[in-house]
């Protein structure tokens, strides 16, 4: 046995061991930002940084987020040196403004620079158009007409979300040509999984995975390795179909052409990954009227989006209380109708939103279509017929149990199973119908389908009463 | 200027426009779903496979999720020579069993062989038993051994998700060496991204991405090039988690180690971006309480599944009622409070329903810490101030203008401040609570909550003018 094999293995708990900074959840530990942001305090800018400096740029960017809000300017002086382009890129769009506001234009022009078009667009797009223009200028001309050109497509398009830095090379090429072009030129980009193939008008004629470029021989054409089926990218495609492209495919990367089919950009999956991200934790957010739901947001402005949410279930809110009002003589006679009501009306919006949750996801992952949109909606009627009838039974049992009252009871049961149905076709039915008049249903749907299961709750149940004078 | 610059150029629409087979969304039509299975039925069989043939498989697998359920097992015999590993592996869950029935043992074993494991494993896991079991002797040993190994970590981890198929090599070899090994070895993946580089105890020390291994001279060590930082999987870490790493450190690719450190799998950004949007989609459908919210899993399934969640809700909303019922007294006295406090419990929910929406979407995403817990709670308090004071004077003076009963409107105005502030608190504290008891809080916060909007919704303003005396 050799000595070099007696010694000790390395220590195979740190593959899993948090460390210090992080918990097991591979969070930054509250200690751990404590100390940092209390070097800082007391201007010990050179521990701060210390400890700083082995950390990844996502979780500097962390770091940034969980501080006190009124220690991240202070933080952000002490660390500049630390604080790059992939940094800022990870930052949550409310802090790194905050973050931005301690640095001078040329700065954030030095770290735009180092950035891939994609990213340092998403910095520079979130700024006011005066800091905008400043940063611009400070840029050296290729990057700035690179950067203003992606301005120039509209938000959340595939337009802002590529990078212009990628691999093209001609069709007649070899493998050993390519090989050469990427070792010869050192400025090219590294960020790259796959190389498009372009005819001599620069369309793209196929996309070759990095992997067969690597397992073929020199001599071979590139345009035989090459995939010729591949997915384009229309430039001014919505950032939320370009996610949904990418997860459909299985895409690692994919050729952004412009309205005349030439190649002008690249996606790249890591970009999309947050996209998809977010725009399915959106939908959750929009159902509630939570806005944005971002935590770092400034509090005056969500007090205010909120708020513009609570006004508007606020006038349905009374609205549903005027079907009340309006049978008030109903509930005189009968006070035991007040309760039974409010279990009526809240067990259909509860039904409602089961099914709205479900219809809106199936809406936002395509998997609703014109083609399956008769069969859902038999689904959603024959749960809520179900429903109706085994919760409106049970209610039914009980009230008869409780008040001995056969009248009241009948007309409860006869009330569960309507609102109960309203309930689910409303929770299917509107957001589809919103979906086709192009609008978000998981920004509207709550408002009416709860509307409509609050009044129907409430008449049904005090209208039956009123008509068969159960007293 | 030549002949062949005078040809008319591609037809640049096409790059844009929709095949005949999808909308403008990408999405299937129903003219082509319902043109194949009207083949199927009248069986044209050869019409339907070539109308079919040319699709990629993820549209296979949505053709199969948009034909109606009795059509689908016919389509599966159609079509069977279609029918590939990719096309199963797309495929929903509870369809994808519909197929498989469909076909025999040996036959899904064919199918099985052909993908990554990850892939095999998806399809079998959900097998029965039985099932299971046949298709696993049809396998051949080697593909047994890998599956059978992965079937033995826990569902939803890392183990489950990994492909064992890799490139790894050792850290003395050089650019060259990598190159010749994989030109040589024609049965290596080509599935790959990234090559791991691991020392004589098969741990990995570094990761080297492809494009730095084609720019990179033959000479060189392929130690001086590959990163030593990575992000190394434990094969035991849930699915949520490991997607959580992809995105933060936007992954690629990542190495899977077993409890020794050693390299035994590896990860690929693509099939975490299907568990990043279906955990980012699930949250909504928990708070909802819509189960898996699978518009094809089988009907007596979903009814039962959101039949269980409405009962629990049921007995809340009794409970609710029951608060009522206690002050039945100051309904007969004075029936417009029946209306009113539906509106002031409403209110208070909507509030609860935005606060607990951002809450748990913020702890779903690892934005909420123990850092920044404090900061999370005073916000909802302070938005929950403003809004129960801003919307309680507007209903306050509503209700003078409509009731002239300045002894009704004060209790209004107060039942609106408490109920709004208890929603805020409420909805940010029981996710946060529960998060703490280790239970998921998307799944039981909505219930916790409404119950708590309810009931102190009616007993602030109930109770209240019970107190005042309010008549």
């Amino acid at each position: 046995m050799s000595d070099t094999d007696l010694e000790a293995p390395e220590p195979i708990a740190e593959v899993e061991a948090a460390e210090p900074s992080h918990d097991e959840d591979n969070r930054l530990t509250r200690d751990f930002v404590d100390t940092v942001v209390e070097h800082v305090e007391q201007d010990e800018n050179e521990e701060a940084r210390a400890l700083v400096r082995p950390l990844h740029p996502a979780d500097i960017a962390d770091l940034f987020e969980l501080a006190p809000a009124d220690a991240r300017a202070p933080l952000a002086s002490a660390l500049a040196e630390l604080l790059d382009g992939d940094v800022l890129a990870e930052m949550n769009d409310w802090v790194r403004d905050e973050v931005l506001q301690a640095l001078s234009a040329r700065q954030v022009a030095a770290l735009a620079t180092e950035l891939d078009t994609d990213d340092a667009v998403a910095i520079i797009e979130d700024m006011d158009i005066e800091d905008q223009r400043e940063v611009l200028r400070a840029l050296d001309p290729d990057d700035r007409a690179a950067i203003e050109e992606a301005l120039s497509y509209p938000e959340e398009s595939a337009g802002r979300l590529m990078q212009r830095d990628l691999i093209a090379v001609p069709e007649h090429w070899t493998v050993g040509d390519v090989l050469d072009y990427l070792r010869r030129n050192e400025d090219l980009t590294t960020d790259f999984w796959e190389i498009y193939v372009t005819d001599h008008t620069h369309h793209p004629v196929g996309t070759c995975k990095l992997s067969w470029v690597l397992r073929t021989p020199r001599s071979i054409a590139i345009a035989d390795v090459m995939q010729r089926e591949q997915t384009l990218i229309p430039v001014d495609m919505d950032q939320e179909e370009v996610a949904l492209r990418f997860q459909k495919y299985a895409l690692i990367s994919a050729a952004v052409v412009d309205a005349a089919g030439r190649l002008v950009g690249m996606i790249t999956v890591d970009d999309v990954v947050h996209i998809i991200q977010q725009e399915a934790g959106e939908d959750i957010l929009a159902m509630s009227g939570a806005g944005d739901g971002d935590i770092n947001e400034p509090l005056p402005r969500t007090i205010r989006s909120r708020m513009i949410w609570l006004l508007i279930n606020l006038g349905t809110a009374i609205l549903a209380a005027s079907v009340i009002g309006a049978f008030s003589g109903a509930i005189e006679k009968l006070v035991a109708l007040s309760a039974l009501m409010t279990i009526v009306s809240g067990m259909g919006g509860n039904a409602a939103t089961q099914t709205m949750a479900v219809t809106v996801r199936a809406l936002a992952t395509n998997q609703l279509t014109s083609s399956n949109t008769w069969r859902m909606i038999g689904r959603e009627w024959w749960i809520s017929v179900a429903n109706g009838i085994g919760l409106g039974a049970l209610m039914t049992l009980g009230c008869q149990l409780y008040y001995h009252d056969l009248g009241l009871s009948a007309i409860l049961f006869a009330a569960m199973i309507i609102n109960s149905i309203n309930a689910g076709l409303a929770g299917v039915l509107i957001p589809l119908g919103l979906e086709k008049l192009k609008v978000d249903p998981a920004v509207t749907s709550t408002v009416f389908v709860t509307t409509m299961t609050d009044c129907m709750g409430f008449f049904a149940l005090l209208g039956l009463a009123t008509a068969f004078n159960v007293s």
